[in-house]
C-alpha cells in the first residue's frame, strides 16, 4: 500500500467483526488508522479500545458510562462518525437493523464503506446502491463470501452468468427432520467451522445466512435471483464461486478466518502480507465437498429467495422476523424449526409496499417483529 | 468483443490443439479469422481445412502434395507466418522442440502469441520472456494449467507468492511400483480426463507433462521454483490455484476441454459465449480431491524440477531426452518405468551450458536425443 493511511470508523467494534477488524488494523499501524469507534453496550471493552488506539470519535449506548470514566474521544453518533470528513472508510460491522442507518449515512457521505452488515443490502439494497452511485461511495464487502466473489471479478470487465454463493450448512446438515425438531440453542451455536456472534451463528444452522447472503449478493453484483446459486460446501474452504459467459469458473479459496475479507476489503485494492492469517496448507487439503441445499429441512433459503424476488418491504419483513424469531429461540422460548415458521406466517400476512422509502422499509420492520411477538406467544417452548 | 477481428495464424492445424482451435474460430466467425494454416504431415486434413478457411498462407512439410493437388493459399513457412505482418495472433501449436522457432519468431515480431507449445518456453524462457519484452509480445497461455494462473492472476497487481499447478495424476496414479513396471503404450494412452496426442498423454502418465508445466509457469509468470507446487486432482475440475500475499487464493474451474481456454487466449481480455463449450452442473459437483504427488513412484516430476533449478541447456536436454524416451515406448521399445530412467541418465551425463545461446539449445537437444538412442540401444523391450 505504499505510503497510503486510512482512517476508519468502525461501527459496532466490540462486535465479533469489530474486534477482528481492530486485529487487522493493530497488524498494520502504517495503513490504518483508527477515528471512530462505536459500540452499544459493552462499554468495558470499548473504553480498553479507546485507550489503545485513541479515537478521535466514540460512541456508546449507554452515554451515562462516559460521566462515570474518562476515555478518550469526541462523543458522536455512529450516523455523525459515517459521514464525519476526516474518516475515509467506514467498517459498519453493527449486526440487524441497527447498520441500516449508519450505511445510509456512510455512502451519502461518498465513503468507502467496508460492510459487514448484511440488513441493511437486504432491507434497502435499491436505495442504498443507488446512493453509492450517486454519491461515488463504494461498498466493499467484508464478509467472505461476497468477498469472494468479488476477489474473482477482480479483472473481468463483463458481467458473470452465475454466482455460486458457498454454505457450510451448518451444524445440522445431516440431521433428519425429527431430530431437527429437537435442537436446542446450545448445539446451534456451535458451528461447525465459524467462529461467529449467536445470530449470524443461528441463522447459519437454519441457511436463513445464506437467503440473506443471496438478496445482498444481488444488490451488491447487480444480478438477477435466478443467477444466484447456492452450494452446501461443509469444509468452509471455498468461499464462493463466479460462473462467467465463456463457462470458465473461478473461486476464491482459504480457512475460514473473518480477518482475511476484512483486511481485504481495508487494503484494497492492495493485499497485505499479514503472518497472522492463516495460510492453506496444500500438504492435507484432502477433500471437498459440494452439494444442493436440501429445501426441505431448511426452509429460510426459499423464503429469503421469495421475499427477494417479491422485493418492496418483504426483505425487510424477512431480516426482522427472523431476528425475532432467533431472539425468541435462543431465550428458550420457541423450537428451531419454529423460527422458519414464524418467518414464513409474517411474510404470507404481509401487505407488501413496493419501492418503499427508508421510514416505510422500518415500519415494515417494526410490523414484522411485532407480529412475531403475536404469534409466539401462544408457541411452545421448547 | 464488439467489431474487433482478429486475423490468426494457426502453427499445427492438424494436431489437436489446432483443430480445437479451428472449432473455436468455427464458433466466432466475426471474431477470428484464419490467415495462416501450418502442419507437418496429414496433408489431407490441411487441405480441407484450407478450402473451409480460404487461407492466405499455407505450409506442410511435403512440399511435392501441393504439386499433386490445388490448395488455396500462398507456401509460408511457418516462421515467415509466424512474422507476417498481416497476422495479429500466432498459435504455437506444433507439439515439441518443431515449435521453438516459430515461438521465437512470433515473439521477435512483437504478435500475440497463443502459446500451446510448452517446450519452446522450457528450452529457451530466458531467450523467449527478454525478446517478449523487448518487442512487446504478448505470451497468452493456451494450456489449461497456465491459462488457470493467468485468468486468476487478472486484476491483481502484485506478485503472487505460490502457484500451485493441478496434475490428474494421470491413469496410472493409483499403479504400485511392480504394476508401474508392466504398463503398455496403450494403457498410457488411456488418460482419465483430457483427450490429447500420444506424447503429451503418455507425458501426464510419467507427471513429466507436469514438470515441463512447471518449467513453463516459471518463465511465464516470473515466479521462482520454489514458488511453484503440484497437486494431483484426479477430477481435472480445478485447472490450478494462486495463493497471494495475504493467503487469499483464487482458482480456475471447469471441465477438462482445451476449447475453453484456447478461446480465452484468442478472445482475451474478452470472454465469448460459446454454447458448444461445457458448463459445471452444480448439482453433481460431488467431491474434489487433492493431493501431494508420489516423488518415488514418478520421478519425472523431480527429474523436471532439478532441470529447470540448474538451467542453462538442462531443460533443453530433458524435453529431447524425453521426447526421443517416450517414441521409444509409444513403439514398444522400452518400458514405461524406463522413460524416467533414460531422461535420468542422460541428465547426469550432460556438460551444461550457462545462458545458452539457440544454437547451443538445439545443439543440447540433438546430443539428448542421440544419447537415448546409445542408452537405449541395449534396453529390455517391454
Amino acid at each position: 500500500m505504499g505510503n497510503i493511511v486510512k482512517n476508519l470508523a468502525v461501527l459496532g467494534s466490540t462486535g465479533s467483526i469489530g474486534r477482528q477488524t481492530l486485529e487487522v488494523v493493530r497488524a498494520f499501524p502504517q495503513h490504518f488508522r483508527i477515528i471512530g469507534l462505536a459500540a452499544a453496550k459493552n462499554f468495558d471493552l470499548l473504553a480498553k479500545q479507546a485507550s489503545e488506539f485513541k479515537p478521535s470519535f466514540i460512541y456508546c449506548q449507554d452515554r451515562q458510562a462516559f460521566a462515570r470514566r474518562s476515555v478518550s474521544g469526541e462523543f458522536l453518533t455512529p450516523e455523525e462518525m459515517a459521514c464525519h470528513p476526516e474518516v475515509d472508510t467506514v467498517v459498519v460491522a453493527i449486526s440487524g437493523v441497527a447498520g441500516l442507518m449508519p450505511t445510509i449515512a456512510a455512502v451519502r457521505a461518498g465513503k468507502q464503506v467496508a460492510l459487514a452488515n448484511k440488513e441493511s443490502l437486504v432491507m434497502a439494497g435499491e436505495i442504498i446502491t443507488k446512493e453509492a452511485a450517486r454519491n461515488r461511495a463504494r461498498i466493499l464487502p467484508v464478509d467472505s463470501e461476497p468477498s469472494a466473489i468479488w476477489q474473482c471479478l477482480n479483472g473481468e470487465n463483463q458481467r458473470p452468468v452465475r454466482l455460486i454463493l458457498t454454505a457450510s450448512g451448518g451444524p445440522f446438515r445431516n440431521l433428519s427432520p425429527a431430530q431437527l425438531e429437537k435442537v436446542t440453542a446450545e448445539q446451534a451455536l456451535k458451528h461447525p467451522s465459524w467462529h461467529m456472534g449467536p445470530k449470524v451463528t443461528t441463522d447459519s444452522a437454519t441457511l436463513m445466512n445464506k437467503g440473506l447472503e443471496v438478496i445482498e449478493a444481488h444488490w451488491l453484483f447487480d444480478m438477477p435471483f435466478d443467477s444466484i446459486r447456492v452450494l452446501v460446501h461443509p469444509q468452509s474452504i471455498v468461499h464462493s464461486l463466479v460462473e462467467f459467459e465463456d463457462g470458465s469458473v473461478k473461486a476464491q479459496l482459504g480457512y475460514p478466518d473473518m480477518r482475511l475479507p476484512i483486511q481485504y476489503a481495508l487494503s484494497y485494492p492492495q493485499r497485505l502480507p499479514n503472518p497472522e492469517l492463516p495460510r492453506l496448507d496444500w500438504d492435507s487439503l484432502g477433500e471437498l465437498n459440494f452439494e444442493p441445499p436440501d429445501p426441505v429441512r431448511f426452509p429460510c433459503l426459499r423464503l429469503a429467495g421469495e421475499a427477494g424476488r417479491r422485493g418492496g418491504t418483504y426483505p425487510s419483513v424477512l431480516c426482522a422476523a427472523d431476528e425475532a424469531a432467533v431472539a425468541l429461540f435462543l431465550a428458550g422460548k420457541i423450537r428451531f424449526i419454529e423460527i422458519a415458521h414464524l418467518v414464513e406466517q409474517v411474510l404470507a400476512q404481509h401487505q407488501n409496499v413496493a419501492r418503499p422509502s427508508l421510514e416505510e422499509i422500518l415500519a415494515a420492520d417494526d410490523w414484522a417483529r411485532e407480529k412475531v411477538s403475536q404469534l409466539s406467544a401462544g408457541a411452545n417452548p421448547c
